[in-house]
């Protein structure tokens, strides 16, 4: 640990304090506190049906944990019967193990304001996770640099309704493998006063997160309170390999929260029928969740369920389709029935380009998310191509689009304000209600409005060149990323960061594979 | 009436048998029945609060039957408080005239297998209705042309989820106002053997619709079935124009169907808060629904909704936001609460071009349509620029993501098969479900799949020229029409058809106002 950890020990809130006196302040958006319902796709019946199949395959098929002898022992003393790496759990164990899980907690940000609640009826909204390529209109597609993540985790911070920082924003392949988690780590710590998500890609880069966070944070408020949310995905159908659960280990016992998430391609890591799907998924996420909490109990956990289907002709992912709302709806009921944060959904996407299709396939996506009751939503902007890519152009139009969730979950007011019917009487039969006292009170807040998209007359739309949404988007995007300046940090911090991430480079020789 | 009429006398079934015979067959997707729940966003009290408030708009403020002297009279009769053209309801009689409505109807086809059942649990879909300019990517933007009535037409007929054949697909600017009608009924009538609607404009064209009707079907069989679904919008706030409400007679005395239908931009012809909208809905709908009824008691009608809101900045009315899907589902609860059916959505878009706002704003607008109970779905695919084009790419590419609506709908099957609990175990931990043979069993028909979308690899799509949506569809129009086939008519109702128009327009000199 640095000096700088030590001068941290008083807590995380110093470092909030002086950011609020002296940042210039960007407007977020609180996290999502539905006032709707959730839309309950299933019966009873249906839901008691995959719950019993999904106990059936723990029991009778099991899951396997690779390469893991430690988890294997831990299984055994917790009652599952364990044949070399198979391990089958008798019904109703896993379950009963689950019970220690928290149905909602709080992932802290340096930036107090931008603390998220996960869980309940919240929804939480983080950025694309993952891809190896970016695409702009200017430079086209090309392998993602550390310099694109830099700008990603920008335009986060610069995002009004993203409230997270998300974790691999791109995979910057310029920057060895054993090391780029430090990087990236560094720019969300600084770059940014949103929450984070932990490097996962090995135990060893899950434990530098700790020790980054601790930091960040001071090592008692780290160990006190949640600060990193990372993505923990299973080897669907059934399979738990050593370097996500080792990673697992380390947050678990670190009281760090983890999403444990089915990777789950229907058809080809899970039946092609959705309710076989949703077995399969529940199953994995009752061993995963278990897993935590047999290292943990208590250990904050999130109920995920990454789905998509196959295009059967090529052998495709697809995205925003009927089959994958299903999955979304139905995992999300699951979730609730087990009392857990459900992480699923995202502004997916197949499209090549942030064309029609990326925006029907993205909206199809964030719509079911929303009513699905989803508390975290990764992946909620700037995915494109199934994935593979971080548009710049779609990272600013889907993050304008999640204005809609904000404003959708609001519900409907029928206060006296909202009943409007003095202005119905004011207005009269033929009148018009832009001028009257009501409209002219409520105008401001009474409709979203995209920060983005094109509603001027046409004469005007064609006379500033007749743009798409792509050239609206590439002109936002190259705006707020030369309006951006960096939250406040104490130096000192900063300093023990670069200083933290400088040694451990230096500590080891560059992989690349 | 013509000769020919007379020989259809013996009822609308022979035109069809004879189409069964000798077309070319297009596969039409049956209209949706759902097998989901609606989403029922509002809880019984705000229902209630909006329900009464309503009434007492009745009652109290009242609506202007506009240069009607027969419906005051009507109205008085009925037992309403008339003073000049305002019309006050007391409270409950509008909701006890409605109760004659029936809450489902056929409408019937000339090709009975594209009957369509409109309420209950069924979505119908018909395409953009009224847009006064068309658009596609080689012509660019400008006036509608019968010859693109006759295109928007064909590709109705030829696009497999779309039920019905609509009205005004795009306005016919090169044929006198005064007769356009019947060009445009000519074109449903011949060119498409799905369900269509009547003209609106005056009541005379409403009276032309139901005759040229009689020739298609024969007389009888119109007298006793319902083969027309007509648009009747309200001027809301409020007020029911002496146009619109002698078109509404024709047909209601015709027992062909009228949706009764608010206009509504939010913050202009309403209040600016959602259940004040829902208050002027549901006391507009009454008032007309219970003037067809006073008119015709159990005369067909749709509850309408067609509702958007207004930026405040712009004035331009926008589409696939927030409140636009409040007031949808808000509406739907209502009209379920009357026993009507329901008619509102659309792939509504602000957008110039079929890009990706038109994408997101479009799909936000058609799955909030799905959940919220919509029966007859006019607009559902061509809309473009808040409804000012019709545009040819945009309708194939919405008609494409109809079919994602019919799979949604479908639910989730926990039958056997459904369960898939075989291929869990054949598969096993670590295994892949694309050889297995439950697989093989579904795949066909497990996922929905897209006609246009893009899934290709990304070497493959870029070698075909990296092409976005809009010129994949463009691609689409050109196979559609030169595909097309006209469905098989009677050749002497065809000519009765085309004499009826001739003569119709030789009675009258060329208007263009």
């Amino acid at each position: 640990m640095s000096a700088a950890v030590g001068r941290r020990a008083r807590g995380g809130g110093g470092a909030a304090r002086r950011a609020e006196r002296t940042a210039v302040r960007r407007d977020t958006a609180r996290f999502i506190e539905r006032n709707i319902p959730n839309f309950e796709l299933l019966n009873d019946e249906a839901l008691e049906i995959i719950e019993h199949n999904a106990e059936t395959v723990l029991e009778e098929i099991g899951v396997n944990f690779v390469e893991n002898p430690a988890a294997l022992e831990r299984w055994k003393e917790a009652g599952a019967d364990v044949k070399g790496e198979r391990v089958r759990i008798p019904r109703g164990l896993a379950r009963q193990l689950c019970a220690t899980a928290p149905s909602q907690f709080t992932q802290a940000a340096r930036n107090p304001e931008r603390n998220v609640e996960i869980g309940g009826r919240n929804l939480v909204l983080a950025p694309v996770y993952g891809p190896p390529f970016v695409r702009d209109a200017a430079g086209g597609r090309r392998y993602a640099t550390m310099e694109d993540f830099r700008n990603f985790v920008k335009l986060g911070y610069m995002s009004k309704w993203l409230h997270h920082s998300g974790g691999t924003v791109c995979e910057p392949t310029d920057v060895p493998v054993n090391k780029r988690h430090l990087d990236m780590l560094l720019a969300h710590m600084t770059l940014s006063d949103k929450p984070f998500m932990g490097s996962v890609t090995e135990p060893v880069r899950a434990a530098d997160s700790v020790e980054m966070a601790k930091i960040l944070f001071g090592a008692d408020f780290v160990d006190q309170n949640t600060v990193m949310t990372s993505l923990i995905n299973i080897n669907s159908p059934l399979t738990f390999d050593s370097v996500m659960m080792g990673a697992l280990e380390v947050y678990a016992r670190a009281n760090q929260a983890a999403i444990i998430s089915p990777f789950i391609v229907g058809g080809a890591m899970a039946p092609v029928t959705v309710a076989g799907t949703l077995t399969q998924v529940l199953a994995e996420v009752l061993a995963g969740v278990a897993y935590s909490q047999i290292i943990r109990p208590g250990a904050p956990v999130i109920f995920g369920a990454f789905v998509t289907s196959i295009d059967m002709n090529s052998g495709a992912p697809t995205f925003g389709t009927p089959e994958a709302a299903h999955i979304t709806y139905g995992a999300g009921q699951l979730a609730r029935r087990l009392g857990l944060p459900y992480r699923s959904g995202g502004g997916f996407c197949g499209s090549k380009l942030p064309d029609a299709q990326a925006g029907y396939e993205s909206a199809n996506s964030l719509n079911m998310a929303l009513l699905a009751g989803v508390n975290f939503m990764l992946h909620s902007c700037g995915w494109l191509e199934g994935g593979l890519v971080s548009s710049y152009e779609k990272f600013v139009m889907d993050a304008d689009q999640l204005g809609t969730l904000h404003h959708l979950a609001r519900g409907i007011s029928t206060d006296e304000n909202g009943q409007a019917m003095d202005a119905i009487r004011e207005v009269g039969p033929g009148g018009h209600y832009l001028g009257c006292s009501h409209t002219q009170a409520n105008f401001k807040s009474a409709f979203w409005r995209s920060d983005l998209l094109d509603y001027k007359p046409f004469e005007t739309w064609e006379e500033e060149g007749a743009r798409d949404t792509q050239a609206l988007a590439g002109v936002r995007v190259q705006k707020l990323l030369a309006d951006y300046e960096a939250p406040a940090l104490d130096p000192g911090i900063h300093e023990a960061l670069t200083d933290y991430v400088a040694r451990k480079k230096e500590s080891m020789p560059d992989t690349f594979t």
